[in-house]
């Protein structure tokens, strides 16, 4: 199998796994940069991430333009993907997502922050984005290049940005690492959520933060939790 | 297979993937205008929405009266439907509900309100109806065509109102839109109340539900998520 | 089958739809009147209600003394229904339960009040009772039968009593209405308690719950109730 | 078969139970006290609960040092396990997890407390510890032998600890009283959290925490839970 089909196959899996997980539903998308061409990324045809299959997989640009003319609908959305692999070199996965978990925080503004050593794994920093800032009041999808570069500057150095009435958008190195964050930015949403309407929050310390966010993305931790999502993921659809 | 026959397959299944996405459970029912005859509206016979099949589907004027002399129950509450049909031409589809998601704010009588793009195909207004204002103590049941009327018109030309201490009524031009529409309400139900609890709402602006509204009732959104929705069922049915 | 048989049947099928809507859990207990003899109850032997048989079904006297020596354990709280039975004649279903909805309200001691018609079907009052009062220090388990009566007495002619620190008890004329009951009582503590952290409650009136509640229980959405949780119920066991 | 085998064979279902009914996910892990050695405990090697067969057992000295050298992955914290053995010699069997449920309280710094009579296996007193006293900034990681014995010590002889933005542990006389009492922290922590926002707690006194906990602790009720939750298991794998 070449390392593009291999690619194709692991998209595939990280969208179902996400699915699975709560942090994708009808919505939201996730890509990887091309495995031999930096200028290049993969993202799926426009379908709900729990359904999509390695031949669903299509290469665009880094200006987010199908290097194939497509047959079906695109994502409206990928130059989030695309803004982000331009202005990245390290980045190599990204995850666009709407989860129940992130989205008291969209709303509300209240900041979401890292609770414990897996949420640590987000980084010290989740800045908000508002579309509202420079572009007005739009159709609040970021569909436009500006809109992606915009949003991408936000993110900066971070792995996390949170959008003001509209999601999340993560970052990782490579796909097992995004998901990882992906999944344990949610958990840590809605335990940060509970513990604040409970009685406050007890922060992380930025030295705790980077201590432990080292310490879990190693391959001992992230691999335990690969073997137990993409287990879960077979047994789910087996059933 | 002639147009009726198709609509009473796709009310079945809109049926069942209402309560499949916890927007109908025991109880709340769906109805379509029929498909040649504008002066005719089809729905369920008294039955729980998750186990409506093609066969139970009936015919009712506009006054909600059976075309063919019943054999069993009939909902109570049918005129719900037809008293929207009767005054909204433009509506085609009628979801009446008690979500777990909508009723703190059918309870408590805080407003709904559009929290993210999704949510705004609600529209900007979501009035409330309180049966109590022209009826007095009822048994809450909206079984008299005054009271269908009543509540057709406090809904007036929006398309989601939510009836004080019972639940929510949710008009759609065609049945993809009203499941949209129905789905999303109840997403925007319970994001809003976490973040209310959290810490507030930023409000989207009437120009953003617009321009966002529009967006998510194009072909590609909705076809994206009922593809989604259907093959969750099917999955669900098959398991 | 003898009216026995069905009863026995009945029962079975009572304990395992309440555990499968999640009124009950691991522990938890659901009864009925003997069918012929009003002196005597039914009862499962000391087993989680969502493995019970209908081998598993006791008789027992209304002082609770099992009818055929037992080989088995019996469950400890049976006087809860044998001391409900004595005094009300036109009881014949009871369940006790400590559901994750109620327990907030046994915990703080917030009232449980309906806030929609299904809750009506648990009547305007809804005492509660608190083995504290009469008994001090205990290990907070209703097993002597003095303390079966003491809550039997604050039950009095209503459907629903809450216990502090510890569960519910349901009172129903037959077993149909005793879940109706029982499952929409946890639906209203779930909806009244996210109602009352979101902004309050409306309450609904005298008059309302009354004419509300015999709506309810009237065969048609018993009926509809019914046949619903037996259909999800029979699924979940074959898959 | 040996008692090792049974006691291996009971581990890896404790850990699967632990995993379907909550208290642990992707992380997290169950040891117990070898049967025939004091001096040495059974651990899994580096994996998800859920997974966990017989084969993935291992023994370790109490220092936590493996018996046999490993070929795979240990658990980083398996101190946490060694340390409570060595100086509890009533405790054989500990569990350590990051269950939503406790999470809130983790956080917040909020004491959790027995809210009814299950919960009252919680016993008493329930520390918090809080890594940072003695250790400053770390990564959050109870790895070395003086954080575990620092962790052993504040639990001293109650039978829950939490550990502020980490997570719990949890120990026990034996396999099925450890399962029963995780089980049951989880759900009194949900319970008391709403109940909490909802509108405050009724404490239990210590007599009542005494004699409740004495009432569940017998075998009667861990008789009865432990069959439904290995049922509930089963049928679940076999799903």
């Amino acid at each position: 199998m070449s390392g593009l089909d291999e690619a194709r196959n692991k998209l595939a899996l990280a969208n179902r796994i996400l699915a699975h997980e709560g942090v994708l539903d009808g919505f939201g998308h996730v890509s990887m940069r091309h495995p031999t061409d930096p200028g290049r990324y993969l993202l799926a045809r426009s379908r709900s991430p729990e359904l999509i299959e390695p031949g669903d997989i299509l290469e665009f640009t880094l200006d987010s333009k199908p290097i194939v003319p497509p047959t079906g609908f695109l994502y409206g959305e990928r130059v989030i993907h695309g803004c982000i692999y331009q202005v990245r070199p390290d980045v190599n996965a990204v995850c666009h997502h709407h989860s129940r978990a992130v989205m008291p925080f969209c709303i509300s503004g209240v900041p979401l922050q890292p609770v414990d050593h897996l949420g640590a794994t987000m980084g010290a920093t989740i800045p908000f984005w508002d579309q509202r800032d420079e572009f007005g009041d739009t159709d609040l999808i970021v569909a436009k290049p500006e809109e992606g570069a915009s949003l991408a500057r936000v993110l900066g150095p971070n792995w996390v940005v949170l959008m003001m009435r509209h999601g999340a958008t993560v970052a990782g190195t490579y796909m097992e690492e995004l998901v990882f964050r992906s999944i344990f930015s949610c958990r840590n949403a809605e335990m940060q959520r509970e513990a604040q309407v409970l009685g406050g929050i007890s922060k992380l310390t930025p030295v705790e933060i980077e201590k432990a966010s080292a310490f879990n993305l190693e391959p001992r931790p992230i691999g335990r939790a690969w073997e137990y999502w993409t287990t879960r993921l077979r047994k789910a659809e087996a059933a």
